[in-house]
């Protein structure tokens, strides 16, 4: 099969690139003496994930219980589940572990701490340290961290941030100086806890562009980070990798022309690429995505799409551009491409040519 | 099974609302004298359809060619795919229709409509007309109109057009006024047909609002509206239906708190509400979702999404409110429910109580 026999809309990911993604950030990692746990939630993918680990990655990170079933069915057991466990989440971690998967969990809440120490199934947990995003965890200053601490007892494996505020920076020094932030916080917390008592193995941080970009990991046992193996048009804006290092794109096909306004119809809409518009707040607007030809040359003179309907994208292409044809097929690179994956059930994946060397599924959903 | 027995994020949908809504358009269609052909890109469900056409709806509209393939195969035949056709999808329209769907297609190039003309599958087709949204066809005035129906030749079955810029529309009277201008131009479109010894059987419009609003539909054979059965923030800011229409919410689980910003967190993010912010531009700027509590009380004094990271969502509640529990129940209604519900597999049916009374599938994907 090749690309041009695919059905429109659908996924392309390019293995060769993806590999080189996976490799670089597993030499920041051996670099920097730190473990890492490559976050799912991008790729969602038992090859992808397969990848990643034999290039020295030590264990996952999931971002939903559909996940973490999909990798454990998959003989897959070291998991962190990175989202704040509900009580009744808890039976069902306790379910796929019994059944040989070691998921381990994470709270910054004094009654879910006490709910987990109380539950009949020993489960791994760390704390959720808030090191600016202000999103979930408390800082680590905060006497509620020794609280939890305190209340889960044994069950205590560690502590981890996520600098998801690095997501507001936008030069690589910017990310250098979120990354000691991060850095420093998760330590400190680390510090406190170990100062009262608590035994603390697992001292984790990171998301793609603090990985990337950190000075140094001292204190730091392992590092999280996700979308840096596909890449996107809002993390090539903030330095995490070069626009040619976008690894998956949207796979679509011209249904409409309007020439006299240089603009082109689509069948990926905001399904197909999401509804994400990441970059408006980027050094470059790409609108919806960044348009390409099949062959990924910049075949339509710095075209995007600057409007998303449901299954409807409006491209806008450069002056002079000769108008595809209907049928003709484009290439769509995506703001965010978590979001844009999600619509999708498998990847169609090549490697250096137009062949579709492989299918791989994705677990959607919850 | 109840509600407080579902796994989070996932979708509640009420069925007594969804029959009082088809209800109600039913009810449009037969004051004005047309045919009802539902949208089924938002509920991209079977049982939802089938409500739909016992309340009276002839034939139903679809947004992906995996919805006509699966409508199809749960028997129902009359369908028109509403998104412009490429050679190649016609492949796959010609066997779905083979096997005894009856698949119509729409076009606006004339190149396209040649390699229609020259299949050797017979497919009825509808030309689209751009009644002002700019999105896909070519004006009712435009020359192409009488250059894709000669191509087409006995394969033209009609015209259709799409008011989607009424969107744009913010009060009763403004809707009314966009209808007038949809209904006028695909009448006028049929009109130029007819003179030049075109059948044109079918004439066709709609979009929620402007059927909703239109002062007459004269000339007019069929509306086409979707997004009125489950109702949504966005359409009951433009006065499509009002806030108690809203039958489809997100039932999501409080994942951590932060009392002292009045805020919480829940496993809802932007993956379960979807990224689309169209509220941003209504009267109410609803976030990403209003929060309710599990009863659809206002438990949380006019709370919103205000943040959606993947899997979290920020809530931002009114001052006072007691913070709920982590594992606390709350339901978000939607700004679009579209694209909310497509990250979903399923409907948990409840209607008048906390009892799930059914479980339906949805078809995504392409």
């Amino acid at each position: 099969m090749r690309i041009a026999d695919l059905s429109t809309p659908c996924l392309v990911l390019d293995r060769a690139v993806l590999a080189r993604n996976i490799d670089g950030m597993a030499a920041v990692a051996a670099r920097q003496g730190v473990a890492l746990r490559p976050h799912m939630k991008t790729a969602k993918s038992i090859d992808v994930a397969r990848m990643a680990l034999a290039a020295g990655a030590r264990g996952i990170t999931v971002s939903t219980l559909a996940e973490a079933a999909y990798f454990a069915r998959h003989g897959l057991s070291d998991m962190l589940y990175a989202v704040g466990i509900t009580p009744r989440k808890l039976d069902a971690v306790a379910t796929l572990n019994a059944a040989g998967a070691d998921v381990a969990v994470i709270t910054d809440d004094p009654e879910a701490a006490e709910a987990i120490a109380a539950h009949p199934a020993p489960v791994r947990v760390l704390i959720e340290v808030d090191s600016g995003e202000r999103r979930g965890g408390m800082t680590a200053a905060d006497d509620r961290l020794l609280a939890v601490a305190s209340r889960l007892g044994p069950r205590l494996a560690g502590v981890m941030t996520h600098a998801g505020h690095s997501y507001a920076g936008r030069t690589a020094a910017d990310m250098a100086d979120l990354a000691e932030q991060e850095r420093a916080t998760i330590v400190h917390a680390a510090e406190r806890l170990r100062a009262a008592g608590h035994a603390v193995g697992i001292v984790s941080m990171g998301s793609s562009p603090t990985a990337r970009h950190a000075r140094n990991l001292d204190g730091v046992t392992e590092i999280r980070a996700g979308v840096y193996m596909f890449g996107d048009l809002f993390q090539a804006g903030i330095h995490t990798h070069g626009l040619d290092d976008i690894a998956m794109t949207v796979l679509a096909s011209v249904i409409g022309r309007r020439p006299d306004e240089h603009r082109f119809l689509v069948d990926a809409g905001g399904m197909a690429l999401s509804k994400d518009r990441s970059t408006a707040a980027g050094p470059v607007d790409w609108g919806f995505g960044r348009v390409l030809g099949v062959d990924g040359s910049d075949r339509f003179g710095g075209a995007t799409v600057v409007s998303a309907y449901q299954e409807h994208g409006v491209v806008a292409c450069g002056p002079g551009v000769v108008m595809p044809a209907v049928g003709e097929l484009v290439r769509i690179e995506p703001n965010h491409t978590c979001m844009t994956a999600a619509a999708h059930e498998r990847y169609h994946v090549v490697d250096g040519s137009d062949a579709v060397v492989a299918v791989w599924d994705r677990v959607n959903g919850w």
